[in-house]
């Protein structure tokens, strides 16, 4: 068994098995295909110390698909939650025989403490990253990436070399802008970041080309744009906006697009903030807009990180 | 795919095909047969904007045990509440593969945008309507049939033709009893419907033969009497009466059934209030109570009601 | 159908099977062996009425072993919250076609008054005890025993005579120690009981070879020693003791481990307080502490009660 935890500790051989891998399962899903539960007898936990709906199903439903019995921990309701640590709810899932452990945590190195508990108690218990603190989201990066080669019509042995990619919106609290910044560079995109000042992570310069605090400089000419959610507590605290300042400035409207290629494509991790990081008709624009098509992928390409964790 | 959502739109045969299903699964449900997962591979999401345990876990029973692979979403603990729309979300359960969107909604119109919402997409997901509003719980009048053929002996082809019927109770506020007066009028029975005078409806005159604040009137000779679920928090409000009160005049008491034909049967759509609007002697007899066989019927129903809804 | 409920209704001959059974499904799940879902088609409720995320998960993951579909009944977030009965609530349950219903309750008589209700109404259902009250958890006891078989290399027919158990800690409001005391005993084990004098229940004496506040007393010369979870809430209200002074008193400490056989077993039933009844070097001792093991001989035993409920 192997972890599924981080874009850095994945090779690009890794990481082109696991796409070519998520394009297979979106084709026999798409065709109606059998899977044929490659992983039936395997049992996986969900535990998600932050709610995360999207996510959670999304591992759910790839778990089932591939055969294996998945079982979502509520957290919320449990006794977990009252004191009982990361370390002895995680061995106690192990025990309990647990083949994946699909982990969403808020603090960070929550990941690692899981893996470290595994080895140190014998445990064979694949950890697979759903999201932790600010740090990252292996998987929605991947997710990303196997979209991005369907709408592009690439392989992934082609990279995407010669695709530029704006990223914009609450950099500094996005789990999905780090790792998919460090993912795209390694297939050879260039990245550009752009937020407000306030928002901009000390991460922000590994990987990326250009990073500005311009949306129009970060959409110049680029092929794909992708707006972050904000939340809108954010507003009353760490941002001196409002929200139709922001949206003005940082937002993706029809107006902001008219920077970008003509057939740039239009990207969002979801759940949309509508008329505030991105507006309607953007959104809903089905010839350039890939959001529901992400959705699609993330079933496929959690199958693949499945499968890839069991060495299939 | 076809939707599942309302009893206007089902024709005869629609409705025909639909309860003789029912009674088919019940048959093969009581003898132990194997179902044979006619609908492997399938994804059913049960979507409820408001809580209903005996429903949701009857939908959820009827498509495992057609093969389906089923996954509640979490609505209450779920972003979904903070303020992601009905369309945002219906769509990203399409998008996740949704073969069932089986939608429980308090806001009148939901379910109509749900299934606008799949076809403007292109998404071929089939709606089925768990409740919405005060309007219509399609499923339950389906089952409410379904079990009144089995305890007459009668097949659907036969209809409900000479069996007078009275709901009694919190019409204005029953999706039950708007949904069932439909069905029973149109399968040939003829519907009474009894309430205090603030509590009847303006769809009441609608198919029904009489409506009356008459207890005993409408239980005159008849040969089935649906008592419905009250809130108490409504006695303090909308209802200008107190359990007793509504107990002594618009409860299903033994006395009450005095006036019914001696052979009539009781059902009730649960959860019960026992001792306001169905006394327990009443609730508990064997011989004359449905109230256990509507809820196994519930599964089966929906069983055919999948069926149905993939054109099996 | 039969039922799982209680220590004191299982001869011998049942115990001896049950155990054997939890022995053999566990070295087939680590063998990864193919269970071949015995009991398909099978339906089973888990109705928790108290959060017990541990138990709720060992059953449910035992129950989709044996190839059965388990529902997981909401208690929290539903209507049967909201004034529906006990009998009620089950009832409906069986009606839904439950085969086996898994109950955990506070009130005492809460068992029995389920599987009274299905008696009286005809159903089928095999009711388990999953824990009720400080009265009894009749399926941790027994994953107890089956993990002290596995760990003393004895078979159930050889009984566990000659070992001597000292159960330390909340006795009163402890489910576990209460049907432990009763399982080992019955099994030929040596029972000793400590804890404070305020936490000493009516029924410690009754199969309990000792009764002891001093904990020394009761580990002296002992083969295995389980600590107790101890709530924290309880120091502001029944125990005249701080934590510090409770673990310095009835803790299991290395130290107080010295008075035991350099051998001796430790095992806790969890989720455990460290620090507080038990220390980390304690707990996390791979040469002595079944911690681990009793939750991983959870599933296998709850596998086998299912399997004697069903007679298979």
């Amino acid at each position: 068994m192997r972890h599924v935890t981080d874009i850095e500790t994945l090779g690009r051989d890794d990481l082109d098995r696991i796409l070519e891998g998520a394009l297979l399962y979106d084709r026999m899903l798409l065709e109606g295909k059998d899977i044929g539960d490659p992983l039936r007898g395997r049992l996986q936990f969900n535990l998600f110390y932050e709610n995360s709906t999207r996510t959670s199903l999304s591992f759910l439903i790839a778990g089932r698909k591939m055969g294996v019995e998945v079982v979502n921990v509520p957290v919320a309701a449990s006794s977990i939650h009252k004191g009982e640590s990361l370390r002895d709810t995680v061995l106690t899932l192990a025990a309990q025989g647990a083949d994946f452990l699909v982990l969403r945590a808020s603090g960070a190195g929550s990941i690692d403490a899981a893996k470290s508990s595994m080895h140190e108690m014998g445990f064979g218990t694949s950890v697979i990253n759903a999201g932790e603190g600010a740090f990252g989201h292996p998987t929605q990066a991947l997710l990303d990436a196997a979209t991005l080669y369907k709408a592009l019509h690439r392989e992934p042995k082609d990279g995407l070399g010669g695709i530029s990619i704006a990223i914009i919106g609450d950099l500094v609290h996005s789990r999905v802008a780090a790792s998919c910044t460090r993912l795209f560079a390694k297939l050879g995109a260039e990245v550009r970041l752009c937020a407000p000042e306030d928002l901009l992570p000390q991460w922000a310069t590994d990987g990326a080309a250009l990073v500005t605090t311009s949306r129009d400089e970060a959409l110049d000419g680029v092929d794909v744009a992708m707006a972050l959610r904000i939340q809108r507590e954010r507003f009353d605290t760490d941002i001196p906006l409002d929200p139709e300042t922001y949206r003005s400035d940082y937002g993706l409207s029809m107006e902001a697009l008219s920077f970008a290629k003509p057939t740039a494509f239009v990207m969002h991790p979801g759940p949309m903030n509508r008329g505030v990081e991105i507006d309607d008709d953007v959104a809903d624009d089905q010839s350039r807009s890939l959001i529901l098509q992400q959705v699609a992928m993330g079933v496929p390409t959690r199958m693949s990180c499945l499968a890839f964790a069991a060495e299939l």
